[in-house]
């Protein structure tokens, strides 16, 4: 973790745009937690248009959500959101109405990767 | 929030199937909770044959998830899960084995939606 | 419940493999439960190459995320984990790095399967 799925209806993102994203979230999430960049999962979900809907009707959302360990302040996991709505509405031109950001949480000692059980939260780091 | 996942096999939904769920489930939530309905967002997933299993067996499993805000009583949600079956079910044509309805939550404060993170749920509205 | 997602680039896994990898699942969660199977639904997640990235850089995430019931202690999850991590990495010949696997949790009030709002979880079962 973090697992980032960013959802999207075709032909929003280039490869190019994906990349650039997906590199800006990654060096993003490593300065705000001191993680090492492997850890930052990220996966596009691309659509076609008309499977996806805003107040009921056929559009285009540019939906992005998160999911780390628990542990974070209220107060760092509002930088976070924000950051990442600053991050996907410039990438992707979606109006407000069309995002949304969501960061969901698990334990630690609910996730693995490298081969291990992941380790608590440590302390707060701080934003650079 | 909402965001509603719909995943089901291709070809279980026309387009206008999807439509028709997509503006029941957004009058719905807008009727149950008193939001604009801008704020109700809804991805349809839809995976070839042979993607989707039940009991280790390839199936049509039809599967709505929904993100919400934490806060709403346990009442509020036993409604709205039987509530959304009801009408997977019926805009699928799914049997109940093919079927799981799960509502999943996060804070307010870790959602951002019209450039703005989400208020707290205030109160409990009731289902019109 | 459980929803399964299994996350790999395309041509990851043929759908012999797929199946091969569902049923193994399945059987373990059931061994490790005593759910009857119907109630363990699987979904394959297939991205194109250059929609998952790692570290930044396109990559092969081969990302397992479960949802299950509130209840069970952090031990049983914690095996749950490491088993899903040896049989994801067996079948998907990932490396440490690719992999994520995720264990999410919602109340059983707030999942519903065959028809009926799921009963909590009963007690501890043991893995066999």
């Amino acid at each position: 973790m973090p697992l980032y799925t960013i959802s999207t209806e075709e032909g929003v993102f280039s490869p190019e745009a994906k990349l650039a994203l997906a590199w800006e979230i990654t060096d993003f999430h490593c300065r705000l937690t001191g993680l090492d960049k492997d850890f930052v999962k990220i996966i596009f979900n691309t659509f076609p248009n008309g499977d996806g809907f805003v107040g009921g009707k056929v559009a285009a959302p540019a939906i992005l959500t998160v999911l780390i360990r628990i542990g974070r302040s209220a107060d760092y996991k509002k930088k976070m959101a924000l950051e990442l709505w600053t991050m996907i509405q410039r990438a992707s031109g979606a109006r407000d109405a069309q995002m949304l950001v969501a960061i969901q949480e698990a334990p630690a000692s609910q996730a693995m990767e490298m081969g291990m059980i992941m380790p608590d939260v440590d302390g707060e780091p701080v934003l650079v």
